[in-house]
Parts: C-alpha cells; sequence; structure tokens
C-alpha cells in the first residue's frame, strides 16, 4: 500500500540506496535520484514510483527530499546550481543526511528558508546494512515543524532519531565529534597493532587481548580484523576520513578550540592518502608505518 | 577444603585483594602480603592461612608467588632489595603481574634465574569486579614449567589466560600496548565531550550518541560517564595513565618505533597532573580544556 507522502531520495550509495528501500517498505510514494543507472534501476525494481538523474522532473510531487550525497559541495550543487530548490513546493522539507560542517548546514537552511522550504540537518550513522534495515541511528536538529514534516520518513528510515535541539548545525556538529572518535579510534588502532609488529606480538593474539579487554573500541574491533587478515578491500576508505576530519578540524578552528588527538589522527590518514592508500580501507592507515611486517592477502582493486 | 599448594600474594589493593580472595576461594593455602593492616585483617577475615608486611616469614612455604603491585621498582625492592627471592625454595614460580617493561621483566627474570626460581611475565586486566569473582585476564609469557607450575593460581584467578609465548617480556608488552589504547581512548573521549561542551551540544545527549554508534570505546562509554555526572572520584587515577603511558614510550623508545598519538596523550595526561587532577579520576584529563564549563558535581577527596 502506497501513501499519498512522497518523498525523493537524492544520492544511492550504501547508505542512501538502503533509506530509500527502507521508505518503499514502509509504503512511502518513494522517488530515486542518482547518476548512476544501475543504483537507479534496483530501486525502481524493489518498488520506486520513478527514478532519475535529476530530481526536479518530479519536485512538485514531494513533501520531503532526502539527501544522502557525499558532501556539502554535492548539496548545493542539487539544491541551488542546478535548481532543485527553485523548483520544490513551498513548505517541502528537505533532510540533509550528508556529513558536513555547521556552518554549511546554516547556509543551505539559510537560502532554503528564502524558498519557504524546511531544513532537518539530519546526519546519520549505522553503515549500509543498517540503512537497508531501515534502522539508522539519525542525529537531527532543527525546527519542530520540520521534525513532524519528516515525521514518515524518520519512521521509515530510522531505529533511533536524537532530537539534538532546533539550531541548526547542532546535528552536523555531533556527527563530526562522532567521526572525530571513530577516526581516532581506528588511526590508535593501527598505532597499537603496529607497535605490536614490531614487538613481535602475534597480531591475532594481540586482536584478541584487546577485543575482550578494556581496550577494545567498536572501530579497533571492526577495522583491525582487516589488519590482521591483511585485507584492504573498503568498508570505508582512508580518503573518508581525510574529509571527515579535515572537517573536524574546520570545525576545531570555527570554534577556537584545540583538539590534540584528532589533529594527530588527520596528519596519519593525509600521510596515508599521499602515499597512494586513499581508497583502501581505512585501516590501511596503518601502511604509514614504516619498519614492520603486516599479513598480506591483497592489495583491494582500487579505482585509478 | 585447603589444598597442600601454597601461594602468597603481594600487593592487596583494589586487584591484588580480589585475586588473593579468589585463591582462597579455590582451596588454595593462601598467605596475603601487604603494608595496609587493614587489607592483611580483611583477607585473613576471608580464610588466609597466615597474613603479614614481609613475605619472608612464610617464603619456605610457597609453592608460588603472586606479585600485584604497581610498578617494577615495587617488585625489585620486595623480591631482592629486602630479600624475598633469597628465601624462596628453588623452584617456587614469581607471577609478576604489575605493568611494567619489558627490560625491566626480563632483568627481573635473569635475577629470578640465578636462584633457581622460576618468573611468569603476566600482566592482568579486568578491574576489581573480575579481580574477586577470580575473572581476571591475564596475558602472559614464559617458560611452560613456569606455566604448569602456577596452573592452580591461573585457575583460581582468571577467566582468560592468553599464552603469548615463551620469551619474558612479550607478556609486559601486550600489557603495555593495551594501555596505549586504553590511554588514547581516554583523552579522544575528553577531547570529544570538551568540543562538545565548546559547541554547546548537551553532554548526555552527546554521550547516548556515542554509546550507540560507531565512535564508542569501552573507555568513552565507561569514563565519560563521569563527565556526563561532574563525579571525578578515582575509577583509576590520571597519575596511573602518566605512568602507563610513560612505559608506552619507554617501549617506542627501545623499539625506535613512532606513537603519535600515544605520545599526545601522555602529554595530555601529564598536563592533566601538574595542573593538579593527578589523584582524579583519569576522565579529569578533560579539565586540560580552557574556556568550556562541565557539570560540576564535587571534586573527589584527594590525599595530600
Amino acid at each position: 500500500m502506497t501513501s499519498s507522502y512522497s518523498v525523493a531520495v537524492i544520492g544511492l550509495g550504501s547508505m542512501g540506496m538502503g533509506a530509500a528501500q527502507s521508505c518503499v517498505n514502509a509504503g512511502l510514494t518513494t522517488y530515486g535520484v542518482d547518476l548512476n543507472p544501475t543504483a537507479l534501476a534496483t530501486l525502481k525494481q524493489h518498488g520506486a514510483a520513478e527514478v532519475g538523474t535529476d530530481a526536479k522532473a518530479f519536485a512538485d510531487q514531494l513533501d520531503a527530499v532526502l539527501m544522502l550525497v557525499v558532501n556539502a559541495q554535492q548539496v548545493n550543487t542539487i539544491l541551488f546550481d542546478l535548481g532543485l530548490a527553485d523548483a520544490l513546493k513551498p513548505g517541502t522539507a528537505v533532510m540533509v543526511s550528508a556529513t558536513i560542517a555547521a556552518d554549511d548546514a546554516k547556509a543551505i537552511a539559510a537560502k532554503l528558508a528564502e524558498r519557504e522550504l524546511l531544513m532537518l540537518d539530519a546526519p546519520v550513522s549505522g553503515g549500509a546494512a543498517k540503512a537497508a534495515a531501515g534502522a539508522m541511528t539519525i542525529m537531527a536538529s532543527g525546527a519542530e515543524e520540520a521534525f513532524a514534516k519528516l515525521q514518515p520518513v524518520l519512521d521509515a528510515t530510522a531505529a533511533k532519531v536524537y532530537n539534538i535541539g532546533t539550531e541548526i548545525g547542532l546535528g552536523a556538529t555531533v556527527k563530526i565529534i562522532h567521526q572525530l572518535l571513530a577516526g581516532v579510534h581506528i588511526a590508535a588502532g593501527a598505532e597499537a597493532m603496529a607497535l605490536a609488529a614490531r614487538a613481535g606480538i602475534p597480531l591475532d593474539t594481540m586482536y584478541e587481548v584487546v577485543t575482550n579487554a578494556a581496550g577494545n573500541s567498536w572501530m579497533f574491533e571492526n577495522r583491525m580484523k582487516h589488519v590482521v587478515d591483511g585485507d584492504y578491500t573498503p568498508t570505508s576508505m582512508v580518503d573518508i576520513f581525510v574529509k571527515d576530519l579535515g572537517l573536524v578540524a574546520d570545525t576545531a578552528k570555527a570554534l577556537k578550540f584545540p583538539l590534540p588527538l584528532a589533529t594527530t589522527a588527520y596528519n596519519q590518514f593525509a600521510n596515508a592518502s599521499n602515499a597512494g592508500y586513499g581508497q583502501w580501507d581505512d585501516s590501511a592507515v596503518i601502511k604509514t608505518f614504516q619498519g614492520i611486517e603486516l599479513p598480506v592477502n591483497q592489495a583491494p582493486e582500487v579505482n585509478a
């Protein structure tokens, strides 16, 4: 049963595809937008009302837009340079779920408000599997009206919605602080495993000790397994943390605040990217340590 | 039922007391050694065969010694300066469970070997509750003979024993690498919560988001609760991580290996200690961040 509520999901990557399918599953009239024809066909097959490369084609049908693109530049390009915001009906709610800076979120909200459009500053986490299950975690800020208008989308896509407050930018900031921890934990895990390799500790033993003790982290457990296995097929890439820890640094600068560990972790990821590991799994940040031997399975296939 | 196997537990702090009581519970003839008369009385009450301030008094009764003191200096003082090693029967096994440097562990083992004493390099983790339940995690290296001789003590005190290898120093190193992660995770948690405070994010919300997402760590979940509550009563003190991250740095230097994050975390804990927070809970490392307001409950009582 399809409801009269219509949403367009823009960006059908691993998270966006799952979120869009969850909207279909929840009975929402769902539109899908991406440049990748395979992704469009997959979503159409799953039951989308319509798919295409430009959301303006069905802009006047929409109650809501969910943007799951990569960064603020893509959000701005789609909404303002390509004209989607001008094509949406007044009162349409735009849920911006890319990981972006608070200042970018505020600027986007202001430009949407000029067009009488609502915005929810609503980054997500949880990975592709949770997105496909309609069980993302959403950390959102915005006006009550925006939350209310997007309730069917939130219900369809999230297991947990944190309402951080009314001020646009708070959602973006919570996500960025979360990424600070995620990035530092990956870099710390790599540093610990590199030291273990240098000291002659079997890495599988080190992994087992840590994952059963107080030194564990979600990222250590998930990502250092890749190091133990010598398999750097990306779950998430080094370059994602170059970007996200870059946003952390921008946030620190905007607030005039020192972040000694996050700054150090950024340096590690930037160095790994410059060494050619940008499209490898983010655990490949360990490759910047010299003078150690690591388990080798195989390098991932990387797009040139 | 008390067995003929006799063990002395030296150091009846939070871990040592639990381990000693677990030895009593397992039916081992258990001796307790500490300078604190209250701890001695507690263990005697629990069923120890004998307690006292000097283990030499019952050295000739012992099959094994379990040392749960603070550092390598205390181990050396008790064994060699005060003469316990000379009083033990040849073949007695000494389980050294303090967090110490690999080089210290090797030096201690060599001096014990001169006296025909066995050594297990066997740091522990798990906290007071697990020690009391006989469920510590032990990361041990040493000769098979040492493992065999200490089997009743390992059975009594540990839920999990990792055999890292035969070389003395590997156990110490695994523990130190574990402490690298634990220390960096506390400092990273403090950095993230400090940034949240600066950005106007409610700290209880930030805590809940992180603990339900991929940015979580065991230490974040355990220690940042203290920051949210404004209660710095020590679980473990700032000065413990000044010591342990100092051992991490010593290990890095001995192996000529760079540790960018651990070095940065050491700086944070050293700075916190110098600011007067050395005996506060280790989460008080957040107090070095200026220009933020944190929840205040009360400062812990600190010994002058």
